[in-house]
């Protein structure tokens, strides 16, 4: 089973390892990183570099193909190579995924045309121009496509669709591998539970908070 | 205020990128990934590259420390540069932390003599031979020295960190950011929750899970 996660520059680093952190611990699963050119990609705020490995012409059947998402999504909304690879590698993938704002990339590759979707609480509503219904959930299912929501979703998502792939015991495990017991200091993860002021204060500068804009 | 993340062939990604995405996001912080060689670090598996952007040598004063846990930790226990690194830059950090076995690094060079401390659930019984007193807890705090446990416990620890050092607005609208309202299928992230064949099964391969040994 080959997983590819697109890279490309100014992704938020945590929507692609999250599910690499899971999907890297199924047995038999290959994770491959792509991208548009081989070697660093900076992530939003520039200071980490993550490799890709593959170009996109090597990676032509993977079974789950996941898209982050990051600041570096809007210059991925126009046409072009990733749009290409995204609706080749979708005509055989058992899984179409994304995380964060990768959602607005997949739709804007045409590829979520009436489907239920999920992105970062402040890029919901972008959805709907892009042909998607937005739901407001952490991870949404609709068929083979699987959105996940704002940036740590990811893990969820990839713990979710292990246990799709493998049951109970499997994503058990593997959640029990990595701890992931999570005790934030507060419960504050998502707009209907933080504190209205926070929320605003996010709103308020959702494009830096989504596309790194001063 | 600089936090510098320590990186090194085969480490858990995680436990690198959990903290830098909470960190990369307080005002006026600026994150460093250093280690020994500039250039890419392979991670535990092999198949995700994480690039070293300054040596340690030029990383001399950073105001937190954070040191990953994986695999590669137990090429790391001789003495040697990383802890002549480790000593002199936790003689003046505000914060010296590590996740995982990132612990047992910082215990192997003298750092957690006395301490309490945390790391990986299948790791916690090496702590005492490094002068640790091992506590079985997400996130814990002796003095400056803070200690989280398995791979994703990251989060958490920057989080708490991060509240520590802005309140409680500050660490709230980072993980309103990241939107850190984690809802994996199953409770099942600490020993204490798993079904207790799953907590045998990696108690089994407990070798492989922390070094990676077949």
């Amino acid at each position: 089973m080959q997983i590819a996660i697109l890279l490309y520059d100014r992704l938020t680093a945590l929507d692609a390892v999250g599910p690499y952190e899971v999907f890297s611990r199924i047995p038999e699963a290959q994770v491959v990183f792509t991208g548009e050119r081989t070697g660093p990609v900076r992530t939003d705020i520039g200071s980490l570099g993550l490799v890709v490995d593959a170009p996109l012409e090597e990676v032509t059947r993977p079974d789950i193909v996941v898209v982050p998402g990051g600041p570096g999504q809007t210059a991925l909304m126009a046409d072009g190579p990733v749009h290409e690879w995204l609706r080749a590698v979708d005509a055989t993938s058992t899984w179409t995924t994304s995380v964060c704002t990768g959602s607005l990339i997949l739709g804007a590759a045409g590829l979520l045309k009436g489907k239920r979707a999920t992105s970062h609480w402040l890029a919901l509503e972008q959805l709907p121009a892009l042909g998607a219904t937005p739901v407001s959930e952490r991870v949404v299912f609709d068929g083979k496509y699987v959105t996940a929501a704002g940036v740590s979703s990811g893990i969820d998502m990839a713990l979710t669709l292990a246990n799709r792939l493998g049951g109970d015991f499997l994503s058990q495990a593997v959640q029990l591998g990595i701890e992931y017991d999570p005790q934030p200091p507060h419960d504050a993860g998502s707009p209907a539970k933080a504190p209205a002021e926070v929320v605003e204060f996010l709103r308020s500068r959702s494009r830096f908070v989504l596309e790194g804009a001063e």
